[in-house]
């Protein structure tokens, strides 16, 4: 028998819980013992609970106890879920987590410390919930050299998005609706405003390309702005807007990475995420595209990640089967606006004024909202400086 | 400095070789040590390779270098390739492959082979090419009980199939495009007929459900019977006609699976999967649906593939890490028509006629060509005893 430790007894560490034990055979085929949770540690009281004689209160008791070899952290943020996970690390107990939040900020110093004692940091449900992608890129395209990473990796705003495009519901009202389903926080700021999306573009970007991209260089643009024009215009060509985080490596190494709503064309299969789904397109010199989609939220696929980390964990034992990467200066970072693709406008001019300004472009639509059309490709530099002076009301990147 | 040896000079053998070199530095940080190619076994002569030095045609030569520790066998079929395999596994050799023949064939023994004698088996890219979806499925969704697994797994006939559908090409004509393309081999029929698909499915099957499926087993239909008529109704609404693998478990365990045409409603994310590329959906209680997309052959994203299994079978180093699966008789085998779906038909009849035998119908088509159209759910038995006596000119499964 192998032992467990759970922290935290929210949706996920429940979640967790109640997989543990209902794939119990399949867990144990998989690992080559029987894997059971022997604490959970709460502040909270779950006195009806089935699982009500595992509950502890103080994370010595777990630490002190050899027999377990796996502890699981659905706590959340950056301070005593920190503490806890440096603990266990140090005693040689392994950790998976969903935590994007301390991965993001911290995760190149907490791979290093695991290493350091023999132990496994582990955190596939950080980024697209119940979509394999974290060990898909830093085991099955290890072999090739990534170029790109991006994709829809938060549900909430895509659920929005989705009801704005979909049903033409405001952004207020759509929020509301995420809101009452429970899609959404009742403080859906860090959802809304791009910066959950951030935190897994950055946990994306680091196991891409090998080098540490601290969230707080990362521009980042949230969902609040979108217009109902541009979601109409977009949809006058079967096109969708969607939040999207990226992450681009230039031929001379250095990463570009930021957080903005896109309009991505039917062509695209991210275009064809919606609700609160997940998607993200993995770019390779030798691959090609990949892309790899699922449930990017709820307790159950989380629950499923963080599991099969925890059979993962406990699979491998040599230091060097961990992923990493290593800390990285300001040298490695590009600028977003040197990455060229199309651009989506709409502006108050006509047609011809916009033909002058882009030369060659696609009219969407021209009606008392100004005038939308697709440019050709250009970097964001060249972009902005044709914008000069310009009433531009929509700017945004397109993907084909 | 780790060594390697790599069994056939083809396709892949060569991406194989050069991917190594090329990505030779990332490789090394990946698995903690250099990685080389110390040989290439070949029966063919290629004095002007730049790897000329490395030719050897006798495998006694690999089998007896201790500094070997893994064999990249790229050689197909299960003759040679399967000696070679186990001699290099029961050298303790791990074993990296893309045959999909042989796993498919004897995976389950190679497996059980290379555990007795610490060695791993990795075949990520014998199904999906350069798609991860092995990995996913046995490390990623390990901790979810699957309940299908389907996908377009052939690149071949995805390519005919859609030349047939957006340029109206017949099937004869598509496929001689293929092989001049060099997408089709000057042989197809393995495509052609499903076979090459089954295979994959099986593959998918074993490690999905953790039961071998024998090849033999499977029900598998090819594409040469499509008609265009029927690839014109399904895109009057926007739909497409796709060869599928498809493994089902049952909630008593038994396993469906087979290979045959299908027509794929819009709203699935398959239906937009075109050319070459392969799509894959996953199912389980917990994640829900996960679905994996890239390239599905071609030299460089299956080199991708076999180059990171080396890595990863270099890195592991207990036999529990493998994936597993066990024999099973035919007490685990349903039968697909069991399986209930909509249909869709076309044959000899008017609308009314359709609406006495199927009830609720959906008439997408009535022309010389007879009526289309699509049936509640009901399973294959059912389907096939309506359609007793009639004259049905197509019968294909949806998928929503």
């Amino acid at each position: 028998m192998i032992y467990a430790a759970v922290l935290g007894y929210g949706t996920v560490g429940s979640g967790v819980v109640e997989l543990l034990d209902r794939n119990r055979d399949k867990i144990a085929k998989g690992v080559g013992d029987e894997v059971a949770v022997k604490y959970i540690l709460d502040v909270r009281e779950f006195p009806d609970s089935p699982y009500a004689s595992l509950f502890v209160k103080d994370f010595a008791v777990i630490e002190a106890d050899p027999e377990v070899a796996v502890v699981v952290e659905t706590i959340g943020g950056v301070g005593v879920a920190q503490t806890f996970t440096r603990r266990a690390l140090e005693a040689g107990k392994s950790v998976v987590t969903s935590n994007k939040e301390l991965v993001s900020e911290f995760g190149c110093e907490l791979l290093a410390l695991g290493k350091e004692h023999h132990a496994c940091y582990l955190f596939e449900a950080s980024v697209g919930g119940g979509v394999p992608i974290l060990h898909p890129i830093s085991v099955c395209l290890n072999g090739d050299e990534l170029t790109e990473v991006y994709g829809i990796v938060n549900g909430t705003t895509n659920y929005i998005l989705t009801q704005m495009i979909q049903n033409g519901l405001s952004f207020e009202t759509a929020l509301r609706q995420a809101q009452e389903l429970g899609y959404a926080e009742r403080n859906p700021s860090a959802d809304v405003n791009g910066v959950d999306t951030c935190r897994k573009i950055c946990i994306l970007a680091d196991l891409a390309f090998g080098k540490n991209i601290a969230p707080s260089t990362v521009r980042t643009e949230g969902i609040a702005d979108i217009q109902m024009a541009d979601i109409a215009a977009a949809a006058s060509i079967h096109a969708h807007i969607k939040l999207i985080g990226r992450t681009v490596r230039g031929e001379d190494g250095r990463i570009a990475s930021y957080v903005a709503p896109h309009v991505l064309l039917m062509e695209n299969l991210l275009a064809h995420v919606e609700d609160v789904f997940n998607g993200i397109v993995v770019k390779g010199g030798a691959t090609g595209e990949t892309m790899f989609y699922g449930k990017g939220a709820g307790k159950m696929p989380t629950a499923t990640a963080v599991v099969s980390d925890i059979c993962e964990a406990l699979r491998r034992c040599r230091a060097e089967a961990f992923p990493h990467w290593e800390m990285a200066g300001e040298e490695v970072l590009a600028d977003p606006d040197e990455l060229v693709n199309r651009w989506y406008i709409r502006a108050n001019m006509d047609h011809d004024e916009a033909a002058v300004l882009f030369g060659d472009v696609t009219v969407l639509q021209t009606d008392e909202n100004g005038t939308a059309f697709l440019t050709g490709p250009m970097s964001g530099f060249a972009c902005a400086e044709k914008l000069e002076g310009v009433d531009a009301l929509a700017v945004y990147r397109v993907l084909e």
